[in-house]
């Protein structure tokens, strides 16, 4: 056993644990980080980077196909093995090396394995022993969550693993769950080829957002991809047959597929890390509850950032968490904001979703005088550059009480990057008689903040 | 000679007097509208909305060729045929019937002439002559300004209209001025075949933008479209020979082209519209002056919207200039701001240029303390979804003395939608501590604001 002693120690090399690792490098401390698959984590390899990588040739495609004069026919298709093999690239073939030197450049110290406390402040990472004489920052992520369906462990099961680093296009394929994982990833393979069937028991898929957003992915996987999409309805019990895979769904029906892809939502990795060495207990659902300042218990040396938390499971969440651990630790004092106020998410499947703050419904729950001013997005004559029909809404949900933005969606084609200026203007709490004075250039598809603010005049101003 | 009384006469039905009108009558006030030329103006017809036309087939193509898996070869070229047909849909074939509906339904009377003053609140039309109870609005615009270059009356030239509808692709084009117009223009025809040459005077393209913007256009437009740029230098004189158009340079060289398209400024609609007749004058340029409420001479009935009161030359500027009077007159007081505060532009080139506020050299030239930030435009992971190497680069001008941006630009590939997070900043002065809990999602092309900040943060913040 060798022991050796750092200022922080942190449990998991994810974008959160890499982020707060490398603040703290820079800011002087002498800093270990631990990690007991690849650097970089889940999303690098396994989520957010290669089921983009998977999802953005057909929108290309779509989108070359809508402009008259560039040289794609109508019935042109992806060539599957070209975009397998850019995923490959864009996951560095799930090879972790050229991680190595930017923690190397910070003096930051990798241990391979898996960590677990065996003391206040100490970690065991095989024949080490690692002391935290400042923090120990827990970012050890989350795993996709398995439901208890009869038969689900006596099959072949893809998780999101799986179904974002596979190498072949199967020929069909059943997803149980219809959240952005569910939805982006019946997308993605049924773009390449594959029949799916995606089944989720909600009226609509992403249950979270807004339900006209729901309800445009649902046609759009139905329509132009050929999606089976099963709404309101869940799958009771799973067994070998058919394709491969035959599910009995609570309506009586059956879909099979030669895989099943179980997306119905993630478990934090935190029941082998021992918690009960230093007395620490996740909640009934597995998560580090943490303050503002992501510190578990009210202690100063001991914080979870990233999924393992369960604030918000998102990639550029766990940064910024990392970024407030950081700061404070650094003699910073900064408090989460953006969190309370709502994160921002996409999901990347066309038309895209994105959205931040509450949809009309949370903010009616939050007891807000909440109303909803909604435009088409590809209404304004920006939008007619990137072909006809990109369809989509743009919903502002406006607090009438203080006449800001309380939250914004934007559905269609390529609103990823919309989505910026929405969340400025919430978490700034800009009034939106000062939003008015924000002119979108002409022509940009932008100006569906002008459609949006004249709506409210029209209409809707206090 | 027919006379009738208005509550308001616009005079120009361009995009500026249409939002004025429309506004108005809105507002129960009984409009006539004057325009000389086709409903919705010179951008509708000839400007923004062709250029974007021509402009845009190419950057899909160009993205379609990064992307692996999509079936584009590497040597595909656009159909200049189909491109200009589809250009001649978004112009409706410059038929602006389409357009009068929409004056219709709100009680417009419209007149086609030439309009004129013939006394305070007097318009005369052919045979017509309208009188203003309460407001005269002159929107009438501007045209291509023709330089003093020796022989240029006894060429052939094209201003902005005939580049932006010609029925075919030119051989060969000089193209004085590398402007916003300039620039757009020579990619758009070299996009379709045309062998371009550019002269411009200044040390690099568009000489009002951040130096490296211009740097980077010409860089793609001598690259990837095989523009002959010439900077630096001036055309001298032209006369009629070998292509069709031969300028001497001021250096000592010559270039020649097919056409010869004149993009070296605007110049504002009034040296026809009876100012005299009001005992109003234009300034030396032929612009309007107006103040923030828009109004020419400090009068209450008489205003001037968009180009031809010369404050910021873009549509968009002139739609916001005309919400500022139609408030102003319904009651709602308002004052212009956004202006005054920069006024946001895009120069839709591959890279494009998306620009708000103050460039440095002009923050700097204000009198502020003031500091760029810059990082790359491709360097956060979203960026790779479009394929690699779309350049570019990405600067906040800070005010060090209040932390707050006061200019951003953007250049890279479709950056244009990236600007509006900006001018909300800008517009509401949103700290830069604030903007740092605006968090990104991950991976969108927006994390560039997560790198701009980081920077701010690792070494300038006060």
């Amino acid at each position: 056993m060798t022991k050796k002693t750092y200022d922080a120690v942190v449990l998991g090399a994810g974008p959160a644990g890499e982020v707060a690792a490398g603040r703290l490098a820079d800011g002087g401390w002498k800093v270990a980080i631990v990690e007991r698959d690849l650097i970089g984590g889940e999303c690098s390899y396994y989520a957010c980077m290669p089921s983009k990588a998977l999802l953005r040739p057909a929108g290309v495609l779509a989108e070359a196909k809508r402009i008259p004069g560039v040289p794609v026919a109508d019935d042109a298709a992806l060539d599957p093995a070209a975009v397998l093999a850019r995923r490959d690239v864009v996951i560095h073939d799930q090879d972790d090396s050229g991680q190595l030197p930017w923690l190397e450049e910070r003096g930051i110290d990798l241990y391979r394995g898996a960590g677990h406390f065996v003391g206040a402040g100490r970690i065991a990472v095989g024949e080490d022993e690692l002391s935290a004489a400042r923090a120990v920052i827990v970012a050890t992520g989350s795993g996709a969550a398995m439901p208890p369906i009869a038969g689900l462990d006596s099959v072949r099961t893809w998780n999101n693993r799986d179904a974002t680093t596979a190498k072949k296009v199967p020929a069909s394929m059943v997803v149980l769950g219809g959240g952005p994982v569910g939805s982006e990833l019946s997308q993605a393979w049924a773009s390449l080829g594959t029949k799916v069937t995606l089944v989720d028991p909600g009226d609509h898929l992403l249950g979270r957002e807004e339900p006209f957003a729901g309800e445009e992915v649902a046609a759009a996987l139905s329509g132009r991809f050929g999606v089976d999409v099963r709404l309101g309805t869940e799958v009771e019990s799973v067994r070998a047959g058919g394709a491969g895979v035959v599910a009995e769904l609570r309506d009586g029906g059956a879909v099979e597929g030669e895989e099943l892809l179980v997306a119905v939502g993630r478990k934090p990795h935190t029941e082998d890390i021992g918690l009960e060495a230093i007395g620490v207990e996740a909640d009934e659902h597995g998560f580090l509850t943490v303050d503002d300042r992501m510190r578990v218990g009210g202690r100063d040396d001991l914080f979870a950032i990233g999924d393992v938390n369960g604030r918000a499971l998102f990639t550029h969440i766990g940064k910024y968490q990392a970024w407030i651990v950081a700061e404070n630790l650094l003699g910073r004092e900064v408090v989460a904001l953006a969190e309370g106020i709502g994160s921002p998410r996409v999901t990347f499947t066309d038309p895209q979703v994105a959205s931040a703050g509450k949809t009309l419904a949370e903010a009616e729950a939050a007891g807000i005088d909440a109303h909803a001013v909604e435009v088409p997005t590809d209404g304004a004559a920006g939008a007619s550059f990137h072909g006809k029909g990109t369809g989509g809404r743009s919903r502002l949900v406006i607090d009438r009480a203080t006449d800001t933005i309380v939250g914004a969606t934007f559905t269609g084609f390529e609103t990823a990057d919309f989505l910026q200026a929405a969340t400025v203007a919430i978490v700034a709490a800009v009034p939106l008689a000062r939003l008015r004075h924000v002119i979108a250039p002409y022509p940009t598809r932008s100006e569906v903040w002008l459609k949006l603010l004249e709506k409210w005049e029209a209409g809707d101003r206090g």
